[in-house]
């Protein structure tokens, strides 16, 4: 890893103005990452950075992640083919969360179901308690056969 | 708290599908909130919520959240006026984050600072390294006049 990120400053007009960028990971050291569709603002996913994720990213200009569930850095469609590039990262008041601007390449799809976003049902209240259904049911791909083990 | 959410299935093919919605909490009983303006899908806030918080939100269509640094719900906005009606929920393939749109009241600003979003600023990589410069300063009230702990 070539960045080094500074420790967040502890005073707040610091935290919250202008210089240098200082990334607030949590107790397991991960950023939590919001992804639109530089293109129409899209929601496509929430995922998270380790300090090695977010320097790859700002490095290449290709979204990277952590993922939680294997373990590892996640370089976003290096199986699917649909890789992010970065148009623009944006950070909030507190510096606790990234949002990334991205154009997808590939099937245009982000979610590993094959739906252009990982947001694809709607929840509401019904008569039998809180329910999900599915709002966004249009496939870009067929997960079996672009891989396995589930994971874009 | 009024409704009782069911635990995640083990099952992918119900976790991704629709019927029941079954929100992942973390560790902390936490869950990932992104809130846009249901007007044009700005990118407004990151937040989180409890089940408790998630509760009062589906059931008054007002989003509350969970401060983690005030250790309490939080309805957004009720010192400001800048509360938020919730026009939509979504939630994403492992329903572990909420997509929230919603329309703003009072100033149509959601960030403590005054600023429409908390996302006012855009991250580069820089000759000195990684740096924030503000994108958006344009404040819709002044901090000072509406609180005083900082917090909208």
């Amino acid at each position: 890893m070539t960045i080094s990120f500074s420790a967040p400053p502890r005073d707040k007009a610091a935290l919250e103005g202008q210089g240098t960028f200082t990334p607030k990971f949590d107790a397991n050291g991960l950023i939590t990452a919001v992804v639109t569709d530089a293109r129409d603002g899209e929601l496509l996913m929430v995922a998270h950075m380790n300090d090695e994720a977010l320097s790859l990213t700002l490095e290449t200009g290709i979204a990277h992640y952590f993922s939680r569930s294997r373990g590892k850095i996640w370089k976003k469609g290096e199986t699917s083919g649909n890789l992010q590039t970065v148009t623009e990262i944006r950070t909030d008041c507190d510096q606790d969360a990234l949002w990334l601007k991205v154009t997808v390449a590939g099937h245009d799809a982000t979610c590993h179901t094959g739906r252009r976003s990982c947001f694809y049902r709607t929840v509401s209240l019904g008569a039998d308690g809180p329910a999900v259904s599915i709002t966004d049911d249009v496939r870009h791909f067929e997960p079996g056969a672009v891989y396995g083990d589930g994971k874009a």
